[in-house]
């Protein structure tokens, strides 16, 4: 049976409210319920409210903080380091956003470095409000160690995720947000089940050598994007977020699919506010003139449209503001659990699925 | 016959010279000679001594202007916007790092958009310095249409370099340069000079097709590293560079090769003050420990070594200094022919080789 798609007002509701009883004020708790919601909007259900159970897991274990208490350990006019003291990641990274964005209206360019932070979900939920207020931004963040560094055969450097944002007159943001692996782990996962062989050049095996096995590479490691570029991509996120925020960096990451570990991520933003350089106007009419230039070039071969970085998710949304969100099976089953732990079970935004009244092994919440 | 090393003092005066006798003043004549001659150091020859024809040829048509004159037409703080005023690229961006330098000083981040540029060589070169320097620096341009935007097939995207170095202790500095393309055009050349297929993911024929075929793919158009993330990264890069700097973006930006068209490329560097973040001396023992941990890692099939970014231009650094530059013969011809244009043939660190004393297809100053 087709599971029915979810209205995202109320999905955003009981994700606020699963927050909520767990002890994170509401402001915050309706933060990161915004946050993970709208990255299922955009699409990317790899980083929505699939992920609410690891947070209240962490949240519970006492690793992540349900009352976010930043505190500015330098504060400098341009630039500022925030000690995030282990909060939710979103919260942390809101704030220090509005920061960097109040920084570079007076200076022309904010910094803001964030340590001991946590995962904080999709990175262009954030730099998208920068460009919302007339600045373009970028974020930095590193995370556990997903890929060996170029040359080697065990994981050292994290994904570390970056977004850039912009404004963009008529087309709105113009906005991208890369992980620094050639693949998702779960594209390798999804090839093992049907049984497929992965491309060469998304994994080593655990003996380092390159592998079309989806099985050996699930033993071995990710490959970063684009050979040995990503990989030194990847490194000077990890510089930027942790070396120089003064969190964790390499191996001394933790991810939030381990809720027993302080994170000890970190993040960078730096803010850069347009009218300081030039007419905000002026900007958008040339943010419209480049994207009109690419969106004319003739199609290559099954190509259906030239998208600017972040248009599909603008689309996505539209669409799914529209039609409701429709989520896999375990997903479902996962907000269920998640809705009985916290005796949330009145505020489900869907039916209860009655294939996970008992322990079944794809419920992970019941057992 | 094999060609004999060249002296790279010998080579940094020679082309010295070069600019001087179209018109460079002395010191800027020299940190562009310095530039090149760095770069082929490096290891990096295809931005070394081989590309002083097309600067000369430039400053000849008058699209390049041999007496840089920087004027800033934003000069607020923390960030100021410099017109090029088409000077030479070197130059227009060493003086641009420094002052982004001497703001990061004085306010922690210091961020210098540069416009009406031109070629400024190897992205390191600078950001190398600002490193040497205490500092964190990004330096971003955009270039010539390289590639097309993802889904289409004519080029109106620049490979769009780009750089960040960090001081790293006794690791000396770490740096990371990337161009945003697949592969490098030079690379077809070769694979079609050879007879032999390249890889899918390099290019697409003129048709929009994915080529394995060097030919078609000359044809055709190269495609971003990483598919559609290095064409987001590009194109962002675009944005820094081009629209926010107030230069030409998009297809408005013209190449070195082209000699008869002002570039309009620009700029834009970020250079953040890691003093102001935390003690320098546990800055470069923090990236010492990053390092360590990286090359610890067990190796991969076939791999010698872990290196981290930068460190490999630093041992050919080492080795080049020690035994001489070593050129292709086609290399050593052009500047024996700009040696002749310029009447500085005594002044040339190489015997002229007798095979360019007629022309030839390959000799094409003579022509």
């Amino acid at each position: 049976m087709a599971p029915q798609p979810i209205d995202p007002h109320a999905l955003r509701a009981f994700t606020a409210a699963v927050f909520m009883a767990v002890g994170v004020p509401a402001p915050d708790a309706h933060l990161v319920a915004d946050s993970l919601v709208q990255a299922d909007l955009w699409g990317h259900q790899s980083h929505g409210v699939l992920r609410a159970g690891w947070y209240v897991a962490r949240l519970r274990s006492g690793v992540m903080t349900p009352v976010a208490e930043p505190a500015f350990v330098i504060d400098a006019g341009a630039i500022a380091v925030l000690d995030g003291r282990h909060g939710i990641g979103q919260v942390l990274t809101a704030r220090a956003m509005d920061e960097a964005i109040r920084r570079a209206k007076q200076y022309g360019v904010g910094v803001v470095a964030v340590r001991n932070s946590n995962h904080f979900g999709t990175a262009f939920y954030f730099t998208r409000t920068a460009a919302e207020e007339g600045c373009i931004a970028l974020l930095t963040t590193n995370g556990s160690p997903a890929m060996a560094p170029w040359g080697g055969r065990t994981k050292t450097v994290g994904a570390n995720p970056w977004s850039v944002a912009a404004p963009a007159g008529r087309y709105g943001v113009m906005v991208m947000d890369i992980a620094n692996t050639a693949v998702a782990r779960g594209k390798i996962y999804v090839a093992r089940q049907q049984g497929v062989p992965i491309p060469l050049g998304w994994a080593l095996d655990a003996a380092g050598t390159p592998t079309t096995d989806p099985l050996a590479a699930l033993e071995g490691v990710v490959l970063p994007m684009a050979g040995h570029k990503g990989y030194a991509i990847a490194l000077i996120m990890d510089v930027l977020s942790g070396v120089l925020t003064g969190s964790g960096f390499g191996t001394a990451v933790h991810g939030p699919y381990q809720s027993a570990q302080r994170s000890h991520c970190g993040h960078l933003i730096i803010a850069l506010n347009v009218e300081a350089f030039q007419p905000l106007a002026a900007f958008h009419a040339r943010m419209e003139r480049l994207i009109t230039e690419i969106k004319a070039a003739p199609l290559a071969q099954d190509a259906e449209a030239i998208f600017f970085p972040g248009e599909l998710e603008a689309r996505n949304e539209v669409h799914n503001r529209r039609d409701g969100l429709v989520f896999p099976e375990q997903t479902l089953t996962d907000l269920a659990a998640l809705a009985r732990e916290t005796g949330l079970e009145a505020a489900l935004p869907f039916p209860v699925s009655s294939a996970c009244d008992t322990p079944v092994p794809g419920c992970r919440f019941l057992r």
